[in-house]
């Protein structure tokens, strides 16, 4: 029910990604009157899914502690119940973040070794696609916290990604060592030190993101929201200045239309669409975070991501790599100390 | 004589300069024996130009207050002590931006009511230019800081900007006021209730600043570096996806040559270097920092960014609404204590 489209999109995002896993089945929760409605005008939709009914709502206005005490049939509350009863593999929402993040974390419980889950999503560069987290879960965050987001985006890239040896970099405000704030600092010394195999680049700027410096960008929740929302606010200026430039004249709207079957290409390669869908890493079960405007384009991609994690096995491989993590915990938790 | 290209993109900058500004006068402070044969090759820079010899540099690994202790006869040193004597009308530098910042705090000191200075810049949006603050003179920033930047953000786009009530934003996570950390909450309830003539709009997002949702950005140094670094890496990404689809195949490359003019317009527009030259502000006096990777456009740029303060008499307009400002100050302090 979360979303400003919701619930349309949903169900439209569920019928798009049918085309893609014809196997998948989907729990759908929420107001039953108006979810049968929209599912009778999507037949592959309505086959696929079993609605779940339910009036109750989180609204984006909530806070995520009254979301949480309050929220207890919500659709929202019901949808991560499922993946912690083990009906579900995972859960997708475009509702309240911070309530979907409280409410996850209350009924999945964190990974061993993991203090705070972090929200991580990837994004086109140069280079190809990296990952980048924390990117809002935890607005102010200490080293140790920096350090366990290096540890998940690197079992991320490694595992999803499926890279071999993932580097890693934290976003400062200078690539020197003497910048940046205390959390930085200490958490570049304590990586820089680990005696866990993690390549770690060291600090990063806010362009090497889209340069794709680094497998894994590591940085607070606050900076980075700030960081991936002021890339998406880029894209849509440049993309609207080209759009302006192709149709100024009539010689360049000709120009375009020879070009259009690359300006298309080009267009779907930088569509934020194809990246939406952030992941919830640190938590015991798999629950995945769709921008809350996305249209049934992006749901479905967020869906992807769902299936991505599920089929690839992730949970299962991230909880293997963090039971190498929660053994190490104690060492990195005295570095980070002695840094 | 700071900058990776310099000293030859200052003096290439000052001559490209001068076809614009033709009455300018520049001191240029370090070593003559690079600086003369350079402006042996460049007449009207030369003609326009005198040459304040020194051999010491401000080296960019260079901590700040070492370079304050040990640089006293640095170019970047020397050229600044000649704004403070009025020598100057201001100061240009591609050089370590920490020290030039110390140097310059040290030197000209801050306008009254300000504790600390913040760096500028103007960027391009959807709705036109809008200025943000800071981009990273303060790392660590309190809500009287960031109280300060609104201020000072509100007086720069009257004044240089030339709007007739400027709107301002605070970076954040989030539009709702229950989101964020204590600063941005506090800062916001302030200049929600300030008896100050702002403008103030609220909190907005990463994407709000290629929307143009305000003409003032404020935010702490660290967030707005690295906002600032990753539109310009996302705009670099975006253009080299773009060169790409465009050169791709014979007919994408026959549409491009059509539409050639309006994407020359179109590159133009999201130049970058278009855009170098950021402010310091709240400094007694004008002082200009360049991007250290600029070329002669970029830097000739950030001159003509000096040239437009020290013409539209900025700093005394500025101090003239800085007086007004002190004079609210104490009521900004109580009512930052308050909120």
């Amino acid at each position: 029910m979360g979303g400003d489209n919701a619930p349309r999109m949903v169900i439209d995002g569920v019928e798009a990604s049918l085309a893609r896993f014809s196997d998948v089945r989907f729990l759908l929760f929420g107001d039953e009157n108006r979810l049968k409605p929209l599912l009778d005008g999507r037949p592959k939709a309505k086959a696929a899914s079993e609605v779940q009914h339910t009036s109750d709502v989180v609204t984006n206005e909530e806070k995520p502690g009254a979301a949480l005490r309050g929220g207890r049939n919500s659709s929202m509350r019901l949808a991560i119940d499922a993946v912690g009863s083990g009906e579900a593999d995972g859960v997708i929402s475009a509702g309240n973040t911070g309530a979907l993040m409280a409410m996850a974390k209350f009924v999945l419980k964190t990974l061993p070794g993991i203090d705070r889950p972090a929200i991580a999503a990837y994004y086109p560069t140069l280079r190809g696609e990296s990952v980048m987290l924390d990117l809002g879960a935890n607005v102010e965050c200490d080293a140790e916290n920096l350090v366990q987001f290096a540890v998940m985006g690197e079992v991320f890239a490694r595992n999803v990604l499926g890279l071999d040896q993932p580097s890693i970099g934290i976003l400062n405000v200078g690539a020197e060592g003497l910048k940046g704030n205390e959390a930085v600092k200490k958490a570049a010394a304590t990586l820089q030190a680990t005696p866990l195999p993690i390549k770690f680049y060291g600090f990063i700027e806010g362009d090497d993101i889209g340069a794709g410096t680094v497998d894994v960008v590591v940085t607070d929740g606050f900076t980075g929201n700030i960081a991936l929302k002021t890339a998406e606010g880029t894209a849509r200026l440049f993309g609207e200045f080209l759009k302006e430039a192709l149709t100024a004249s009539p010689i360049s709207k000709l120009g375009a239309m020879l070009a259009s079957r690359e300006l298309r290409k080009f267009k779907r390669r930088v569509d934020p669409r194809r990246y939406n869908g952030a992941m919830f890493l640190g938590l015991n079960g798999i629950c995945i975070k769709s921008h809350g405007g996305a249209d049934a384009v992006g749901f479905a991609n967020a869906i992807r991501v769902a299936v991505d994690l599920i089929t690839n096995s992730f949970n299962e491989n991230i909880k293997k790599d963090y039971a190498e993590l929660s053994a190490a915990g104690p060492i990195l938790k005295e570095a980070v100390a002695g840094a």
